[in-house]
């Protein structure tokens, strides 16, 4: 299969990615551009270096402004339908490496409207409960309360309605027609609701009077949102919102689509699983690049390219590009066998989720310091 | 001309009531409906004897409840876009005494985003500047500050937003293009709108975490929101509200369209005008049923029907029918003159004016306590 599609809504197939640069008309990460964060970083987050983060918007302005002492701020979010899993925490895990590096603000931004209003039998008692799970899976990560603002949809609106009208009147029915493809069964809420989503891009330049350039770090799936905020924003006096966009993390079953909460529970790792889930996940169902036989395999080597296990240590829980190369050489060669290539993995998922799951429970205090003060 | 129009942005040409009765669906009030209101009132408003309110939906359900013990609660509205005239007041008026006579609360919501949304050059400033006007006129005829509630769109979203969305879940884009003649150019805000109008029918009984019944007195023209609201509030677990309905207030030019701040402004009296002005608007604009000479007119009689300073005299300012009978009697017979009949108006509009202006200085102090507690 050789299609692919990606939506805000749908991801799916063998995707792509110079393709879908060139469909959406971003640009790419380029060596030159690499060097000028690194002149303000130091060092490169590995997401980076191995193009995890592959694309962007407009970082040249933003670093331009950076230069000249006009500081940004970072804008993402999470709509809460269902548990958070692995592939929702990398561009977080950036967000924060972002923030921690550039000392910036970031306002997280929690549409608990949009499911609800995307998807037939999601009540907003749902949303609720899983705005409340997702919450803590953000505060886990370890995002600084003094610089992390939470902005929920139905919460926040007495702050956000307004604007999003001002969005919402450059916004035509023919316009989120073409971008989204709603049609005329679409209900009015979802046809309204992308002007919400445009609000964080400008909503820390309203409060504080002044224009701030905005960086939103996000999965390529929501670029469609952010081309439709980033031609309006200049009518309304606002900077475009600059981008920074990664690849997605893909399921279990193997190197399409990208890891989802609404297909198949065992095709993700969640955030609350226990290391046994993980261990019989990973096991179980990680695709995998080796051969059938460990004989064959010893020959003929696998394949870490197609190889959900080697794919998910190289984009989220293998930092060190030495070590990463060792294991992508020796799963090649033949060297390491699958079981030996997963049991790395494991032993990185469950350590990671060890500490996760702590400051998971440790959240549940911390709440109310990452909430607008009304 | 026969033809007429009548949408919630439109009202022109000479309406033929019985035909839009008809084209709503409303019931018209009929001496059987005015008894049973009296049974509760001991006397009946002027607007009702005279049906100037003329139609409702559901009034036999809001009095079974009533006499069950279920009190309603009275909801109307302003859209901020400009200076209050008379005809704003009429129904305005007859809410009050609504709340007086059945003791009831009333959400009085000002939807600040509408015309925002729905008109080309209207400003948030503009609106935010008719907001604060506005208030003070609604406030200066005397409501209840303990049982009057002001909801305003954009400073109440925290309360309304998330409920508009549930409504909006319930209108699809088909169903705002036919009933409000919305199209593939309107803008998403507008295409959401008519869901914050509903909120107000249901939020009260959100808010006491039981069902209260709602009454609306309101302008026919507003009816085919209402009507989209009665459609989805049962869906939602909600009443349908009730609602009362006016004809329009004419504009001085004559007794076709209504009155209206947007068409030439001596075409309206305003709340803000001096004496001077209304003298002069009435005496040189107010239409005449009279003749064109006083021979003529002695002679033959004027048409109080319709004559506009006659009409305002029996829709607003001459409660009394035996006085109100004599002078359409005396201007029939040609007894009263055309320049006799407009002083008496006068007199009574400036009158009213007066108090009202003062009632509007003294309600500056007031507003703080018709806003929403947040």
């Amino acid at each position: 299969m050789t299609g692919f599609k990606v939506t805000p809504w749908e991801v799916s197939g063998n995707i792509d990615y110079d393709r879908l640069v060139q469909q959406f008309g971003v640009e790419k990460l380029n060596d030159a551009m690499l060097e000028r964060i690194k002149k303000h970083t130091s060092d490169l987050h590995f997401m980076l270096r191995r193009r995890v983060f592959f694309a962007h918007r407009d970082m040249k302005f933003l670093l331009d402004e950076y230069e000249k002492g006009n500081k940004f701020f970072l804008y993402t979010g999470r709509a809460p339908s269902g548990s958070v899993h692995l592939g929702h925490l990398m561009p977080w895990i950036f967000t924060k490496w972002l923030q921690d590096t550039f000392n910036v603000e970031l306002w997280f931004q929690f549409p608990d409207e949009e499911k609800f209003l995307f998807k037939q039998g999601m009540k907003f008692e749902d949303t609720q409960h899983w705005l409340n799970e997702n919450m803590l899976d953000v505060i886990a990560l370890g995002f600084d309360p003094k610089k992390t603002h939470f902005l929920i949809d139905t919460r926040d609106a007495g702050l956000m309605y307004k604007e999003a009208c001002k969005v919402s009147k450059r916004i035509t029915f023919s316009m989120v027609k073409s971008t989204f493809g709603l049609g005329n069964d679409s209900n009015t809420g979802a046809i309204f609701y992308t002007a919400m989503q445009a609000v964080p891009a400008f909503l820390p330049s309203v409060l504080a009077k002044k224009e701030i350039p905005c960086l939103i770090p996000h999965a390529v799936d929501q670029d469609p949102h952010f081309r439709l905020t980033r031609d309006i924003l200049p009518k309304l006096g606002h900077y475009k919102p600059a981008s920074i966009q990664c690849v997605f993390l893909p399921p279990l079953s193997g190197v399409e689509g990208k890891m989802s909460a609404s297909s198949a529970s065992e095709q993700a790792i969640f955030t609350t699983d226990t290391p046994e889930m993980v261990k019989k996940k990973v096991n179980k169902y990680a695709f995998s690049g080796g051969q059938s036989t460990i004989e064959e395999h010893r020959k003929k080597g696998g394949n870490p390219d197609v190889d959900v296990s080697y794919q998910y240590l190289r984009m989220l829980f293998e930092p060190d590009d030495k070590k990463l190369q060792q294991i992508y050489d020796d799963y090649k060669s033949g060297k390491m066998l699958t079981g030996e290539l997963k049991a790395i993995l494991i032993e990185k998922v469950n350590a990671f989720l060890k500490k996760h799951q702590a400051e998971r429970v440790k959240a549940k205090s911390k709440i109310e310091k990452f909430l607008i003060k009304r």
